[in-house]
């Protein structure tokens, strides 16, 4: 099928907002059209997510409160890119910082996009295998905890409406595609 | 098992960017272990998906340029909640705008939160079956055009990373398990 280019080219960029944590953009954009029309987003560098899978085929899985939701969810280990950082160094990195674990396989598995409308942010997804708990995990205040649960305990989860976040539902129905063997070319899991 | 309480409160709330499209606000909370933090984030309506099933059996969906990503998405049809509109109300006008059908019958599949960590948005997914095209779509300059797809090609091109929208990633898994009758309660799908 032969698709219509739609591209639309930057004429102009700048930063109308810098916080401590997002910074905005505003572009002013020529359509495919030639009209020009302005777009507003987030820059975004980027983070990853990590699916740790115990070697009792268990998931290992964080609890913390998200105030921009007013409530606590239930996720995968996930941070941002560091500035310059590789994205599996990220894995790593947020792998220990936030649960204590070290995983001996990492695959990558997708890349993600959670908003495709406002943000520039991508989400890698990794699966990290032969976990082992090397402790020495949070700082003081600890704002997450950690649990275990099983594929089929989260996809229920999931489900019901309990867990929500996109690249955790994302990561469960990911999983079970390979875990079933129904995805060729992705690796093998027990 | 019983869980942690990691809620913080809201101390103070202020709007510290309001562009166009995007306002971010900034908040002092209290975190649960007493000490304070800043929370950014972006504060966003609600956004509607529509998964919109033809007669046929195969997806109704749309393709166009996604400035923040630099490149063409395909997407299930999808927009933000107006002011004070039902969210059904929204599903039925964005369907109508962006393709030019109308359905019949629409079915609440879900909710999902596409970034938990700094926006409060919140997409809601029905499913809208009896379609019929009444035409009279979108207007000048056409930013987008419909196609439409098996779900089989759908999760295809999900599983080789051509998409990566995840809310259009999500309905593709949560069709399936539909059509599958794997999800006790949901609607029964041809």
């Amino acid at each position: 099928m032969k698709h219509a280019d739609l591209t639309e080219t930057q004429l102009a960029s700048e930063t109308v907002f810098q916080g401590g944590l997002l910074r905005v953009k505003r572009d002013t954009v020529r359509l495919h059209d030639g009209n020009t029309a302005t777009r507003e987003y987030i820059e975004h560098n980027g983070a990853v997510m990590v699916i740790p899978v115990l070697n009792s085929g268990e998931l290992l899985m964080e609890r913390q409160y998200r105030y921009a939701m007013s409530r606590h969810c239930l996720e995968f280990p996930a941070g941002k890119i560091d500035a310059g950082e590789e994205p599996l160094a990220t894995g790593r990195r947020e792998l220990l910082e936030e649960t204590g674990y070290v995983a001996g396989e990492w695959t990558y598995l997708a890349t993600i996009h959670p908003t495709v409308a406002y943000s520039t942010e991508r989400i890698l997804v990794y699966l990290a295998r032969g976990l082992s708990h090397e402790g020495g995990q949070l700082d003081d205040g600890e704002h997450l905890e950690t649990l275990h649960l099983s594929l089929e305990a989260l996809l229920e989860l999931v489900r019901s409406g309990e867990i929500t976040d996109v690249k955790t539902v994302i990561g469960a129905f990911w999983l079970e595609k390979l875990r079933r063997g129904e995805w060729p070319g992705g690796p093998v899991l027990p």
